[in-house]
This record gives C-alpha cells, structure tokens and sequence, in this order.
C-alpha cells in the first residue's frame, strides 16, 4: 500500500462518519457586511453570512482599514523576522501597550494566533513552574489542550463550569504545589459563561494562578470592551487574560497579558513564540485601531446583545430547539452529523443563507448543530428570513421542535 | 514564593547566562529598505538592518503593496473565521493554487506561520500513518521537533546532512514499516545545503516519504524560486514540500505541498489547522502577489547571490572568522555569548549597524555568531562599512582571527 493510498484511506474514514469537511468558496463584501458572494457548484450568488467570528463586523470598520494601509505604506508588508530577529517595530510595541492597558495588566505579548498564543503561553508556563498540576475544564478549547499537553505537567479536568468539583481537587492536591486553573469566560459553542468571581475566589484559597481564555469575549463584553472579565468587576485577580485579535476585533493574532515577569517568562521561553515570525506590521495595526475603536463605542456591544436577544426570542417562537445560551451565540440544536449538513446545503444553496454545520471534533458526537452568530448588522428582515427557512426545513423533514 | 517570584527567578537564570533576550525597536522604511530606525536609550537614529529574513526585499515591492491595499478594500482586514467556519476567501483559494503551481504539486494548504505548518503537518503525518518512525535531522529547526515530539512516533535523529548514518538506521528497521526522512534544504544558521538528491535515492531505497523544509529557500533557488529541490531537479520527488511566506516572500504564514490525499489528511486531522482563524486575505493576497513576481525574475536571485558572496570575500579579506556556506547566509562565528551580544550592541549604538546576537537555543553552545543576510539592496558601501566596523572590535578586543 502507498503512502496516498494510507492517506486516502484516512479520508474515506471521515467521509464515512459524516465529518469529511468541505470549505465554502466566499467573498465578502468589504462595507457591506454580513454579505458576501458564494462560488457554489452552478456558479456565484450573494448570501448572507450568518456564522462568522467577525462578531462586530469590525473586519470593514474604516477607521480600521485606514490604519492599515497607513501601515503598508509606512512599514511595508510583513515583519522580516521573528520579534528578536529584526521582526520587531513599532506596530508591534504600540499594539501590545494597548492589550496591556485595555485588561489593566502590567504588560502583553502578542503571537501569530490565538491557538498559538493558547499553545505557546500554557505549555511554557507548565515547564517554567516546576511540579504545577494544570486544572483544566472538560470543555476547553482544542488549543489549551495541546497547549497543557505539551507543557507535559501533570492534568486534572473538572466537570465543565463546576466549581464544587474544582474544589473537590484542590483539597487533595498538595497545598504547596504550584497549580493552574485553566477556562475560559465565553464557551464558544453552548455560548455559556463561566462563574470567574467563583473560580477566583477558590483560586486564591488553594493559592492557584488563573489562566482565562476570554477569546470568544475581548471586544464584546464590558464596558471597554476587555472581556467577560471587566463586565464582572473580576479582571485584577485574573493572573493571565488570553485573547484574540481575530475575531471580534476583525483581524488577526492572539494575546496574553498579565504581570510583565510572567509575561516576560512566556516570551523567554515558548518555541512557538521565539522561533516564529512576529505578526505582520499591518495587522498589529488594525488590530491595534479596533481595540481603540471598541473601548469607546460601548453601543456597538449593546446593540450586538440586542440582536442576538432578538434572534433567539424569534427562533423560540417558532419552535426551533435554540439553547437559550447567555451569551451572543445562537446554537439551533440538531444532534445528527449528516442531517446537520444537509440542512447546512439547503440553506446555502436554496435560501442564500451561510452557516456551517457543527460536528465532532468541534463538539461532542450526538450534539452536532447549527451556530448563529447574529452581528449588530443583521437586521430584523434577514432574521426573519433565516427563522422561516429553517421553519420549512423542520417542518419538511419532520424534526423535533423545541420542548 | 508567589508566581511573579518563580517567573522572576526563572528570568534572572537566562540574564544569568547571557542569554536574556531584548527586543530592539525597529521602523523599517518601506521603500528604502534595508534603513530602518531605531529607537534606543539615547533617542531615535537611522541604521541599516543586516539580519532581516525578508531576503530579497519584497516586504516593500510595490506589487506586493498593491496586492495588498486592494485587498484590504475587496475583502477588508481579517477573515472571520476558520477556514472551515466563515474564513475561507478567494484570497486563500488563489495563494493555494498559487503554491501548488508553484512546487508542480497537486494540492497545497497554508497555515498561520511555517512554525505552525511544520508542527500541525508533522504532528498530523505521524498520527495518520500508524506505525510510523520519523528520521530526523539533527539540526532540524524547533517548529519540526515539536512537530514530531507532539506526533508521538517513534523518532530517530541522524547526524546533520549525514546519508551514511541515515542508512545504517534504515537498515536496521522494519521494511514494512512506514517511516518519514524530514530534513531541511538550506539550514538557516551555518547556511549549508542538504544533499536533498541522495537522500530522495535513499528514500525510495527504503519506501519512506520524504518531509522537506524549504523556509529559507523559496523565493532564492531555482529558475522560479520553488527552492534547492527545483534548483536541483528533486521536486518531483520530494513527497512534503513545507515553506514559508513570511521571508523571501515578505509576508507572513506557512503551507505544505504534496499530493491532494496528503494535504487533505493534514487539512482534516491537524487541530493546528482546524481550530484556528485562516490568514487574513491582505495577506494572502500579498503573499499570492510576491510568489507571482519572483517566479518572473530570476534576476534578483542571481543579485542575491552575488551579494552574498562579495559580503563573504570582503570578511574573509579582512581575516575576519567567516563561515564559507554554500547559501546566502553570512555568519560570523564569536562562541561566547556575552561577547556575541556586546558586539552586537556595539555595531547597533556606534555604527548603526543591526545584526542580533544568535545564542543559544537557536545555536549549541559555544558557535554563538552574527549571522548576516545580504539583500540585492545591500551596497559595496554598506559592505564595507560593515566589514571596517568588524576590524575594528575585532581588533580592539583582540578576538580570534580566521585561520
């Protein structure tokens, strides 16, 4: 058997489960947000996007845009290096002051993505603090679990969100040991909130440090925009706040911030931090003008609440099994990988209506769905059209309504 | 001892060795590369960048700017999403096609960094061929060594470009078993050459698929620039084809080339590539621009290697310990890392001239360097400044001269 025939064989199996994925061939139009055109198999037609991270539409922002083309023609287009390796400029710097003061930190340090920044932060912070065991909730991201498992410390998942389970663990452990407690404030597929007044309370009686990934949350929630953290009065106690660049704040990177010691550790000693080029001085840039923007127009934030409010009210109304999530994501449950993308196809095909089908690994096999992100620019008109395509199909397939 | 006084410690070992790093602040001119400015303890002042890895100067070709200012205006600034999840774009689509051309392969895929492509390419090819042991470089860079380690197949390390020693390994293993041979084309710290043909006969010798690192050879080598496999007619058979777009080509990301199964496999089952935000398209589009302008004009590859070897007859001239490689990287052995770093400060704060020190992890102990990387753009003028400041700390420190 030849190599590609072991690779085709690892392809067929996906395709067998129903979780072979297919990227939608897009184009956005800049300005015009959330439309955008689909090259589909009988040529191009416009649609309307309806699951991007791209949360504020901040992607098409001008003042955005402005800053970026002042940085191509003022820095050119990529870094040249890595940040120690003539990569770093002033594009960088001035981003990474503003994180910093946007979480009330000390100081930030600025990677190629939010996965690496995940990766690269928890796995160096396992390996400079000898014998941490890392508490990990069972629903963390993809990129904290590599990044916990490359740190190779020792692990211990809690039951998702629960505190009295977390505590269960910390009373065994040895008080003198260092600990991590790793979550997130925003799960990005239920589009539930974490308790992290809880979780830090319980941090500082078992002397552990917190680690918050607040990715699906810098730039939507709290009054500047710092994330599920400033809108609960907990960000001073929160050690290390991770975040993203590449979605609500429309470009991309990710982030840490904290005190400038620890800071100064990832940066010292993460591989995938040192041995990569830094972020091209254009997307620090816009990066850099989105938060400006986004820590002065609260209004953006509370009509983006709004909306999503406003959706699931609509979809409940309907019928239609939505989670009744806290947060500005809209999953419609559907619990089967191939219906829940056939339901994906005819909405794209049949109704102009964009939102991928989630499946294993994303989420857990049984719970597969459809995941609405509604933006301060989709309109009443647009969900109404989206609640009665999705009305036709139930209605057409027979599937189970909401409770 | 609180967390900031384990952080503090863990710092205080690096500056212990002389191996702290500091970033210097830099501004590049776009459109006057290689000058720059630097911000340092006694203000602002112009300098020429000597160690940048945008080789050919193509952060500031005007194609590439263009590219780039009308892609922020098509498409805006990120792109919202995963590639699977809203982030897919013609943008991504064309630089794949682009890339696939390029290296005459079926297929390519781009990743966030060539950091990420080496780790979520290698990590996945291990998982998916079961049974599989990776033979590795010893001198491979980081981003493969955590590429292979995070795979968890068995690895075995040959002595760096050594095809005896990669053989009698090969000999010992099972025939049946599949094994992948990941090397580098040009190794960016001595500036040497693999023997990539000899190692493409062992390959088939032994049925292994071959995983070639090309960072610091696309955009240089061979008539189109596909790297040191096009310039010695081994593309053809190289299985894995990984580079970058963040050096030669002046942007930022990575990608893999090979055969469509095979990049679908690694699209498919690496978390690297999955659950993280696609590159945004100005930078695609960048990268597309620049991969379309070097395949035309060979004649700058051949300026790049006339600089390089002038700058390499000009050190030695001076008896200055410069090593002959067979590329376009110039370094300049010191093997102490204090002194490598006090050259280097120097250099920046009298003569305005930037090379960071190269110490270790990026080099073993002891062969700390300067290590240069002359532009087309790099005059006789600045050579010979360059070359007089060098006499001149080397002779007042009294280091060793070459032989």
């Amino acid at each position: 058997m030849t190599y590609d025939d072991k690779f085709a064989n690892a392809i067929a199996d996906l395709k067998q489960e129903g979780r072979y994925r297919v990227f939608a061939d897009l184009q956005r139009h800049c300005g015009n947000f959330p439309r955008a055109t689909w090259r589909g198999p009988n040529g191009a037609r416009d649609i309307v996007v309806w699951c991007s991270n791209d949360y504020l539409g901040q992607g098409q922002n001008s003042e955005v845009l402005s800053a970026m083309h002042e940085a191509l023609d003022t820095y050119g287009a990529g870094a040249g290096g890595t940040r120690n390796i003539s990569g770093n400029s002033r594009a960088h710097v001035l981003l990474e002051d503003e994180l910093a003061s946007l979480h009330g930190k000390e100081s930030a340090l600025i990677f190629s993505s939010g996965f690496v920044s995940n990766e690269a932060a928890l796995s160096a912070l396992s390996r400079v603090l000898k014998g941490v065991t890392v508490y990990s909730d069972e629903l963390n991201h993809a990129s904290m679990i590599e990044g916990i498992r490359h740190g190779g410390a020792p692990k211990r998942i809690f039951r998702h969100n629960d505190v009295k389970h977390l505590v269960s663990m910390l009373k065994e452990a040895d008080p003198a040991a260092p600990k991590i407690i790793a979550f997130e404030s925003v799960y990005s597929m239920d589009g539930d909130i974490a308790p992290i007044a809880d979780f830090v309370e319980v941090a500082k009686t078992y002397n552990a440090l917190t680690y918050l990934d607040e990715v699906h949350a810098v730039g939507l929630y709290g009054e500047h925009g710092a994330g599920v953290a400033e809108a609960t009065g907990t960000m001073g106690d929160i050690d290390v706040i991770e975040g993203t660049l590449g979605k609500a704040f429309g470009a991309m990177g990710g982030y840490i911030a904290g005190s400038s010691v620890m800071v100064d550790c990832v940066r010292s000693y993460a591989p995938g931090f040192i041995f990569t080029t830094s972020l091209a001085p254009v997307i620090a840039a816009g990066a850099c003008a989105s938060i400006r923007y986004l820590r002065q127009h609260n209004e953006l934030r509370v009509k983006h609440q709004e909306r999503a409010a406003t959706l699931k009210r609509k979809l409940a109304a309907a019928g239609l099994p939505v989670l009744q999530s806290q947060s500005h994501i809209v999953p419609v449950m559907v619990g089967d990988p191939v219906r829940c993308k056939a339901i994906s196809d005819e909405l794209l095909s049949v109704d102009g209506i964009y939102v991928q089908p989630i499946n294993f690994p994303t989420v857990p096999r049984g719970t597969e769905r459809l995941r609405f992100t509604p933006s301060p620019f989709h309109d009443d008109e647009m969900m109404d059209q989206l609640v009665a395509a999705l009305d036709r199909i139930w209605t057409k397939a027979r599937l189970p309504r909401a409770a």
